[in-house]
């Protein structure tokens, strides 16, 4: 490494450059920027090549390394990128936010400050059913009449609660104890700093579908409007080998190998073997395993062998 | 190290196992129990010891070494013990509780099952007044009239948004929707996971007295109920060395040698030339940094030189 | 959650209990001690259904649970898990170990105390030859012959490193600074303590072919006889979902969707458009994103379509 | 917050960038460079006024925000600042320097390429004698004669070990083994990435007089170089309110306030309760934490009132 002499500048993106400061608007009254980063595609093979030391840079085509690194999960290069950003976002999409923990913030504060005053609102058509299948999930949505009178209810509700944090405030209560009933919807801001690593593994979980509506929207603004253009190469590499791959458990890779050789008797034997293929008056019953490894296969367009 | 032909059982704290599983309550619904823990004093000890190799484990006295420890702030041995607390705390106390990231956490999820039935609620004498020297705390109460007045319509309030909340149930909406609304107050739970010299840590931030109120109640029965039956050694460290230390800066310094010798002249020549000492209408102005070093001074009862 | 009333013991594993504070014994020298631990299977139970509150305690099994948790990257509930290994190990291997920074730890000191005498020695039949295939890896062993020259000189070299260092403690020279010249491969030991997810990731990485033979061994005792004790659920699930899964990128996938339909021209078409089948001299050329997609379809017994 | 419509740039220090890839000497061999960095004081303010919301940005100067910050532990706006060095180190103390977890880091890899040929040498005025007051330091310099004798078995021990390591690789060892005897104080380069915060901790830490003289050489380099031009506000609090701060146990805190009072006896009779007094044949006896407070009250330039 005899860049010791060297003269440098620090690395940067011109396309994110470009939007730097612009606000991404999101659900009703949130948004996204991007206040600072550090590093780009660029940072990324220069970190994985101090490995190599002298002579071995033409070996590799930067994009071939990146691809390289990130199927491999050697993850501390893509820590050699960090970005800020700067988000408005109702505090309940920020409690889940807030649990990856290998981020650094600095929020809003209504111990300090009054809160602000803005509540995430439902669109009429906006109210989302209770899912069965999935206790966590939801699923379609209310009739627009239902949701009409939720969404009017909500409006009062809000305003109702608004009301009794100013009230409490013009008494003299403290803020940090006035704003104890404000609503989990109220908005809130913050600085949110993170590694390029760690991003990606919120993206991994948070673009993904059973990830609360509201927390995907953000995660989807910040993966397609900002990380694709901070570095292209990258995001190029974690669609393909992370964000939409897919991958099979040990039984799983025995069943596919046995449709690849068009022997689907085999494949229901291995099934049998686990347990998966349980009849009940003369229907399948239902097998959490199976049903999981039997979605892998409608993503891929591959045939069920039962 | 010759303990590696030894049969082992893990260490254990008897005052501590004594009241594994006992509830303490924390405000008016909330409360903190030990479910697990890992290690005791004489695990850091232990640890400590690693680095000692061979043949100096009489050298140090168990109470002494740990002293030394904290003094030093030899930190990695404290990382050796682990405790696990289930607690029960208002959402907005969690939030400020979830920003410490260096814990594990599971908590009581409103997206899966139906949100607990308690919100924390404030007696008519528990009204805080906003300090005006402290932005960002609470000095005094209302009076009794104001609070229970302010009391009688939290309840209304803790009602009504209860009741809209089972009627978007009612009809339909998923639940990690239909929560939105909860107020901030609403009681949340979780499993918390920690290690000994973070957990030093929280309390260190979350006793003191600039900590809000609520979030205070909580740390100290961790303190003083948990920690100090855990590993009384460490605790009495901790409050000899670290909570109840007095830090002062390389000029604070200066003036506190120019007080033991007397010299109150030399005192606020030094503080004067930090600009500590400007004066209005003979009255001497607010100096942040000097308001702070008088504080100080005042905790250990030495009077000021000015 | 009724629990806040019932009088708790730690949970405990008969299994960890009976090998507690046994040395398995890896490399020359070396050895891997289970010095503490906390959480099992049930705690993970625990902590996972923390989330779902009253009532639903019947509704998974322990097992499949602990299989759908580890299947949805469901990681947290493994962190309610720690243990703490006491090791003896290369220097060398252990600047390997000690990057995985999610854990605690206790090092011997060599400032404070002489230096473990033990090196980690090559058997005649050891020395392993440099892979041409993979820059950092190595290939089968050199002939017995230059084995036994190397070994030899190895240990003449132990012998005068060491009266070295020695010489210069005689001399009086400071600890911290006489040891500057110990070689790499010196032992030392270590408390390491690790949650059980962290714990997982290092085996993942550890356990795996490319990971260098002597860090391999030590992670696979952890695995085999240590993991498998303390939470064997997690362990076959951690096998079943992760150690030996397989994992295809949105391409591969097509490409093996095309095999499953016995259409192997689709599949070169697939592969063909990447860049991956160009030929030179009537041969397929070298290309890395093929190469390993071959050995992932050798490992399943999949025929190449090309 | 309106800044959401404002255009931004990056933040950037132009005293930090002058000396951008710039390498400082360090040792016989070993250097540190700037190669990227992210925020200024500015951003630290910026992220400490995101609590305060709009219309307080006035309120504050920068410097005495900062300061405030620094005196208050409110570390979270430091760690929105990065720093990416690139460093040339020996092993063992890069061994020490890793220990600090918090950071991102790519190491020269001897795996996949040859060992970097240089190790850090001792020059005859330089072999430090062992400290007998602690056991894990060193007091002053072993003679001339000596020395000079012991840097000439340095030099061959270098070149015999050297010659060893490359004989491996000729005959066809691989890399990752070969390099087994290599000499603890071979030097290695990395890339070290690092948030302000933590990285204050790490100077604290490692600048101080019980840190070993190698890594305090690399500690220094990085404060009065690196840190006072990137930000300069910060690094003056740094010195004043942690560096050089002074702090006393709870005990301690009264003996000085019985000082200030002129008051010796009430300071004798103070430390005398907590057994620091005990003589043997006239003598004091050595009592560590009396020790202690004697060091921090000459550091003071108080006279001790025993």
């Amino acid at each position: 490494m005899n860049e010791q002499a060297e003269k440098l500048t620090r690395n940067h993106s011109p396309e994110l450059d470009a939007i730097l400061g612009q606000s991404f608007p999101v659900l009703d009254d949130g948004f996204i920027r991007v206040v600072d980063y550090m590093g780009t595609d660029a940072s990324i093979v220069q970190a994985a090549r101090v490995s190599y030391g002298r002579g071995t840079k033409k070996r590799h085509e930067d994009r071939g390394l990146i691809r390289y690194l990130i199927r491999h999960h050697h993850t501390t290069p893509f820590e050699m990128c960090e970005i800020k950003l700067h988000v408005r976002v109702p505090m309940d999409t920020w409690r889940q936010w807030i649990r990856h923990r290998t981020a650094n913030v600095n929020e809003y504060s209504t111990r300090y400050s009054v809160a602000i005053n803005a509540m995430y609102s439902t669109a009429p058509d906006e109210w989302r059913v209770q899912a069965t299948s999935n206790r966590q999930g939801s699923e379609g949505f209310l009739d627009h009449d239902t949701g009409r009178e939720l969404s009017q209810k909500e409006k009062e509700f809000h305003q109702l609660s608004r009301k009794l944090y100013e009230e409490r405030l013009e008494r003299g209560v403290a803020r940090e104890q006035a704003r104890k009933d404000l609503p989990l919807c109220t908005y809130t801001e913050a600085y949110w700093k993170i590694d390029l690593h760690n991003l990606l593994n919120f993206l991994r979980l948070r673009m993904e579908g059973h990830a609360q509506y509201e927390i995907r929207q953000y995660a989807t603004i910040i993966g397609r409007e900002i990380v694709s253009r901070w570095v292209p190469l990258t995001w190029e590499a974690f669609q393909d080998y992370i964000f939409n791959s897919h991958t099979f458990s040990e039984l799983e890779g025995q069943i596919i190998r046995a449709l690849t050789l068009g022997d689907k008797e085999q494949a229901r034997a291995l099934a049998d073997r686990e347990g998966w293929l349980k009849y009940k008056d003369g229907k399948l019953r239902f097998h959490i395993e199976r049903f999981e490894f039997e979605q892998k296969l409608q993503t891929l367009g591959i045939e069920f062998p039962w």
